[in-house]
């Protein structure tokens, strides 16, 4: 079969290759990748980043987003059938620390990942855990089911606080973050306050919160800014005016920037709640004024990882059977030959979510 | 000025008369009334229902739901001024309680309601502790500031559990529980089913329900399920097999009705919220099977009282600044002179939400 | 071996017997039982009581409270060994429900109890799931190992609420009620309210209460209710009068009397904490006062069953580490030849937990 | 009367001074200070430290913790009498602000505290609001009545976070620090872990320790731990060992240590909470694995100030009233006139809490 290889411990480690298909051991399936994310992962992967390297062994199969068909049952595997229509959870827990005893499994101090760890899904075919599938509605855009590991993250930070009727700030609007905005707004936010550092994110904000004034009833208030610059502490004051001047109900962190954290913190009302999703390039981040930002205000922070299994899943595939449009996110669709134009434009920044066919392209 | 009196100790209490205008005594303000709401406790005063009759001591002006502008400050009145537009939280606290004094003064144990233990909104003025004033917007329309009381338990009952892509059960479609709908349809809700017994409120939430089918990309599933009959149990089916077959996650129970918080209790999930706002007209409930579907099923219930202070105003008026649609449940307006016709209409469930004009109908 | 069966579809159904011993299965180990508490349930099946007959397939052994070593293992079982003391979590789960895979298994829609659906602990070895089995420290006697799962329902009552200077009710003082009243008093309840309308149940309430005080600094204020008659009003009145007329901060409902869940929902303050542990014998619950005591007083109640998995497990054994003293609950040991002596003392209320010896009395 | 003045803008800018009794205004009431405690803050005002002074109008009283009577009532005050034995919450908040309007006073953005601010409690009489008073039981010896402020910040930090049965790390061993502690073992907190870089707060950690050992049955385990030079790995890897591997349950951070916080973070399981009271004296804290300690361990953190009004005060008197010992935490008695050999001591790192008695010492 067709797969991807990061092959060369170097920057441009890809390379496509024909290699066996696997075959499904004893609890585990067979899968048919129908379509494929490209996530910020596999572009580290791809530059062979100093931040990704511990503990990696090449070559392997990257990707870690996808949906397919079930085309094979290995040995004790029940309740699953071929031809069902699947995405997986791609952490795939210890079941014995005690994050995994205590029903944090999301938090499991010996997970492995799908794609880091063992083989992933930029291939024609993977071999997952039946533990770890989630069955899909035959409705769902394989387009979109293409990432449901990423949109889990932004679902899990977005409802990780109260959203209806609350004053949310979104930092960063790379394509979790536009995610997660995109949860906020279908799950009533009060108003969203969107930062980011770069033109086509910003473009990209700008455009989506035209969009969304026009769909029915609905006009929750968005304010895109531009945080470079002056426009940092412009936004800080945006907030506080348009919040009473107490500050926003909630910070969701994406960007992974240390001026994020920073800023979100001084968004923040007295007692909101900040959720950290976002990893940052330097291993510390520097709070800059911990008594006032921090103490006196009585912050929640909260470190968000992967997602609840399957708590997160349940509540993604409902929003997404509601409505909930993630369409805008997908910005470039391609064969898995082709994945080198699609990665190079998400690496210029150029492109938002990169879908991969490896099985070939949806008919149209 | 003119005002609506609960004169008369019978059914059908109520008489239009003039009475004097109020002054505002220290700490007060004089309002003058632009929209007033009538509910279903009004109801239950106009019929001098055994029920309400307890401590009440006519004649006095009934009335809850209002908004209006401030035309006279009272002594050591700070913050407010003449002509600000302003609602009210209509329970008058003590703040000297356990439930006052920690937090949670919506629960005071002493509280008086404004419209029943002192004179109301059905007058084209009133009096009203300053404290208890919340300023609105000058963009809500009275139409609908007239009834943020009602509005508020609908928001506070649906807040009072998690929204987002979860499964919700709202029995009973009267104005609260239609109001009630509408949060959790704007908030995100994953599914929804909506129960009643009567034709009327069964056809307005039929036709709200496919009102939201058409805006914009959303499309929550919204079950409407007659529960008379042999429906009481085909509901309990749909919401189980609607779900997988483990039961819905939330239900609020809005009807007062016991087989209704029965019901709700068989349809939910392990785990499952139930949040009780509805008022029963017997004293007692009786739960059917409380091993099976209150112990075993480790349900969460919880009964719903009033709005928190102001939490629960900050939250509505923020889903309202939103696109949150309430209008369909205004169905008739009408000067106060002319509030028989809309108090009978009610009376007979023709009309969901009257709003009344004291001071003249809106211009339009 | 020697095992008690469940053999006479009858009342005094059980029979001490020989049977084979088992050999335990994929994934499966083999125990020896060093002690094992008998339960209510226990007593349920001894009578053949209607209740609990539904489903069940005699003979079996019954018995699901233990601590043991264990003597074989099974195939593909890791990270236990022979000689591991351990006790066990005896519901078996499904881990494909909603509940299973949302991070609740103990609400497990299809568990399955051992000693009730497979042979239990009333012999000399049993077989049971690895994945179930939890280490136990070697310091702790066996004679507290014994009924680690019914110390556990008590423990998952107890900290279902918030119990540091909280006012607590504790309604029923049969084994359950003493554990919880004794993991309340341990973890610093404010004051602990016990009723009961047993003679031998209070008087062990009343000696237990005794010794509360005599042990270092800690004084807990602990009431000693008894509420027959007119002992039912008087209670209620002595838990206002003694929390300043709000009510107590949280009842925990432990006996599985229609009167109890009224008279609990009375003593509550409002916003107060309602848990309903105990099983009544009626299928249904009259609840006398639902708009006052429910739905007015925003009460949050919640049923509670088994045991979080693992989590109650490690807070109790972390209890138990810290000195909780449960050793008041044991009132009888006996050999298993000897169990009907023990049985007999507990039906009649005489012993409050009595532990049977499967393999030899422990030497003193 | 007598008072201590912040009278010099300068290190050392206390002086002992005649000044009038002041007159309680409207709404207020005249209190004679029965007992006052020194605080870490008082240091900073004696010193004239630079990172207090912000906003200062010397001459003014210090001291901000305090029980007394009652002497004299201003207008409109009702529901106390001349007599009444108090102390008082000594944060004047705004009732304004989105925290004060929202249930979270103690939040408030606009606070004054007693003794910053306006006169405080180092005085044989002051002027209190009414609204903050809080009645002490008679049996509460003034000796503990002095602190109930400072305690308050105790209890608020260890309520902030389960207890029972939980591993709970306290980082510093002053005051507060100390005060937390025994509240956590009398709470049922599992294993303690206490860390000091002082010998006199490591001595006294040791003792109180050892004393907690020799009460009843309770022999909850507490590790003192000293993390001066190596010994902050090796308090990291005894909270590890002593936990499973897994890390403590909760942080209680009171030191405002820089260290503190990074070494916290690493004592911590995956998915625990870090409380977050101590000031620290830079404005920023470098946190130095932040994607390790904070994102991937899904971590809890929530910074800690003042008391929640009074839910904190409520459970401060029950825990007291049931036995609470925090007596050892009282190392120094004096009457006013001798505040500076008391304050010079505390200053020292000799005493813990400093006592002052303003109207005479208590007859013994």
């Amino acid at each position: 079969m067709k797969a991807i290889r990061l092959a060369k411990p170097t920057d441009g480690s890809f390379v496509l290759d024909d290699v066996p298909t696997p075959a499904p051991g004893d609890g585990q399936v067979l899968v048919k990748v129908r379509a494929a994310g490209i996530c910020g992962t596999d572009r580290h992967l791809w530059h062979w980043d100093e931040s990704i390297r511990d503990g990696l062994k090449p070559p392997f199969t990257p990707g870690h987003e996808f949906c397919g068909e079930i085309v094979e049952l290995g040995k004790n595997v029940t309740h699953w059938k071929v031809n069902d229509y699947v995405s997986c959870e791609m952490h795939i827990v210890c079941n014995r620390c005690g994050a995994c005893k205590n029903g944090k499994p999301h938090l499991c101090a010996n997970h492995k990942v799908v794609g880091i760890h063992q083989d992933g899904t930029f291939a024609q075919y993977l071999v997952l855990p039946a533990s770890n599938l989630i069955k899909l509605p035959a409705a769902l855009p394989p387009k979109i089911g293409a990432f449901l590991d990423a949109l889990g993250n932004a679902v899990h930070t977005a409802l990780s606080t109260e959203l209806p009727g609350r004053a949310v700030a979104i930092l960063g609007f790379g394509p979790i973050g536009a995610m997660t905005a995109a949860v906020a707004e279908h799950c009533g936010a009060g108003a969203i306050f969107i930062t980011d550092v770069n033109d086509h994110n910003l473009s990209r904000a700008r455009a989506w919160a035209k969009q969304c004034q026009n769909r029915g009833t609905r006009r929750t208030p968005i304010h895109v800014l531009d945080v470079r610059g002056t426009g940092r502490r412009e936004a800080i004051e945006t907030v506080k005016s348009s919040t009473g001047g107490d500050g926003c109900d909630a910070v969701l962190e994406i960007s992974g920037a240390e001026v994020a954290v920073n800023d979100g913190l001084e968004m923040l009302r007295p007692g909101g709640a900040m959720r950290l999703l976002g990893l940052t390039k330097a291993k510390n981040v520097n709070i800059n004024n911990y008594n006032r930002d921090v103490v006196f205000k009585g912050v929640d922070m909260q470190g968000i990882f992967g997602r609840r299994i399957f708590d997160t899943w349940h509540q993604m595939l409902a929003l997404l059977n509601a409505g909930l449009d993630v369409d805008f996110v997908v910005t470039d669709e391609c064969a898995l030959e082709d994945y080198e134009t699609g990665l190079k434009r998400f690496d210029r920044g150029e492109a938002m979510k990169v879908v991969l066919y490896p099985n070939g392209m949806p008919k149209t």
